[in-house]
């Protein structure tokens, strides 16, 4: 085995501590990564304080990294070492179903190994996260960074980013597209850069008007108060696509309400059951979709796009060292846009 | 006022009763329509059983009619007495909302003015429905009946067709596209035979492989048994869009599952409420969505295209004078797949 440092945590809401940690052995296809810098995701949050099973495995976490290949398995080919790369919240899929054939490995029938949390397909280990230095990953789920991009902002693009970009692209956003971005945070934030550059007309919905100046600031045309009744109920049925980057559980019908004539909702990440009116979705054919995370083809795509035009997150820099200050303050919302910890301390 | 024959309950779930209706006289955009054929929808059974408001009108159903002009108002323009016309469940809208500037009468923010138990937008009075021998509707809301069709047969094309027909149209459902059927009745068998009009491959799901022979006469190229654990989770992931036509509450998930990637689930009519879990969007990317009934320019191509490709429904054809039988046999769905009454025995 390899040994590294990361940070980690022994039981359900522990501070991480940091500790050495083992890394597998390279195989023929994996690469060795020394992580450069990690986004800190609010799934990261809700790992840290779930109740772990009995005789789990520490949580490590961290699925958005960049960072520079070390070492590579010999039969790599694509990547060598020195190369940047960037490596997001999956690490393998069965590669044969349905999903995995449509490069959707996100959906894979077999569930997709995640980055921590996950079981390996071949030895049956639970991975441990990117807050440490050295992720070894197959080659497969590790992408080139284009060298335009800035490695620290563009972290978050492997979680956040790509978890935006799949719906609009499924849904058609381009030129003309009018979207409404609901929730201006880690995702929305990137999600209203990503429609921006994609040429679609774009108004972020706020509680607040607080964050007017943010969103024009990120290229949003409008901001809509959420919890003004008349601005809401003049923006009925103005909008192709509303992304709603919302977290907690809350009520879609307002949502819905904002969808034009043939239109979608599509929710991001994993909100459970769900009420549904459907007169919220029969008053104008609007659809209801949820998506969440994504695969290769499309993460590879997204990070031509975002180099192409200069997107990557708002971020604030933090050497991992502050990781649990950083936990808490997300706790809070306190971050704008996106925490992305600096792994050279671990060195 | 004008007078004619129809058939009237007095209260809820009273026998229907012959009796003598008022219509009005001829505003200037208005035709009079002789009734020779209206289809029994099973909206007709919910509005018979609702408890009415105290000092309402009675109840007479029926919206999705065939007949011809006998009588026009001096600006119409567009038709003429002997012309054979179709009218089905909206009579009247604003006409100057978003949606009714969009062709979408049906999702009118006034609510459009319903064939019966409707409020009329002038003089206020309630409307009376189609189980009657003569109507009186603003010529905006008759369509031009193409003279191939066979006027009985098609007069469920003006509401369970165009129900159907606008999510196929809204879909972008044509040939090659993969579109499964869910519940085949009145609306289900609609479904199939436009979906297959289309060039589409189709599928229908049923609870029992009973209905397999009919699929077939349809058109479909298979049927599904929804009952059957190890078909349904064959098709897993399968259909660009699921029709689900089935009128009862019910679990959508084993519908949702059959949706491929960014796929669609339109519900027709109106459900109220539902569970949805979103892990059934999410897991694929796919859509939830409701549809019903439809706008002016929708259902006048939809009476082209059924005209061009020989679509009607399957229809049992009874004298008015049997319509408490008729109610009775429909609500143990003992009907395929619609009955229509003929309205040459109130002349």
């Amino acid at each position: 085995m390899r040994t590294t440092m990361g940070w980690q945590a022994d039981g359900a809401g522990d501070a991480l501590r940091r500790a050495p940690l083992e890394r597998r052995e390279l195989r023929a296809d994996d690469l060795a990564v020394r992580v450069d810098y990690c986004g800190v995701c609010h799934t990261d949050l809700h790992s840290l304080h779930a109740q772990p099973e009995a005789g789990a495995a520490p949580v490590v976490p961290g699925h958005e990294f960049t960072g520079t290949v070390t070492d590579v398995g010999r039969e790599v080919t694509e990547l060598a070492p020195g190369d940047p790369v960037a490596v997001g919240n999956i690490v393998d899929s069965c590669g044969v179903c349905a999903m995995c054939r449509q490069g959707q490995e996100n959906f894979c029938y077999e569930f997709p190994t995640l980055t921590y949390g996950g079981t390996d397909r071949y030895d049956g280990s639970t991975t441990l996260g990117a807050y440490s230095r050295e992720y070894v990953v197959r080659e497969r789920f590790a992408y080139p960074l284009p060298r335009d991009l800035d490695p620290a902002a563009a972290a978050p693009l492997l979680c956040a980013g790509i978890t935006v970009w799949e719906p609009l692209q499924a849904l058609g956003v381009g030129p003309g597209t009018r979207v409404a971005v609901a929730g201006l945070g880690g995702l929305g934030h990137l999600a209203v850069k990503l429609a921006v550059a994609l040429g679609a007309e774009t108004t972020v919905v706020s509680r607040s008007a607080e964050k007017a100046d943010d969103a024009r600031r990120l290229g949003a045309h409008e901001l809509l108060v959420s919890t003004c009744e008349e601005q809401m109920a003049a923006a009925r049925d103005r909008f192709d696509v509303v992304i709603d980057t919302i977290a907690a559980p809350h009520d879609l019908s307002p949502y819905l309400r904002l969808v034009a004539l043939d239109g979608t909702l599509s929710h991001l990440g994993y909100l459970g059951e769900v009420d549904v009116a459907t007169m919220d979705l029969l008053q104008g054919r609007k659809k209801l979709s949820s998506a969440g995370s994504g695969g290769r083809p499309a993460t590879a795509s997204m990070l031509d796009f975002c180099a192409e035009h200069g997107v990557t997150a708002d971020i604030e820099l933090v050497p991992s060292a502050r990781v649990n200050e950083v936990l808490e303050r997300l706790g809070r919302n306190d971050v704008r846009y996106r925490f992305v910890l600096d792994m050279s301390d671990l060195a």
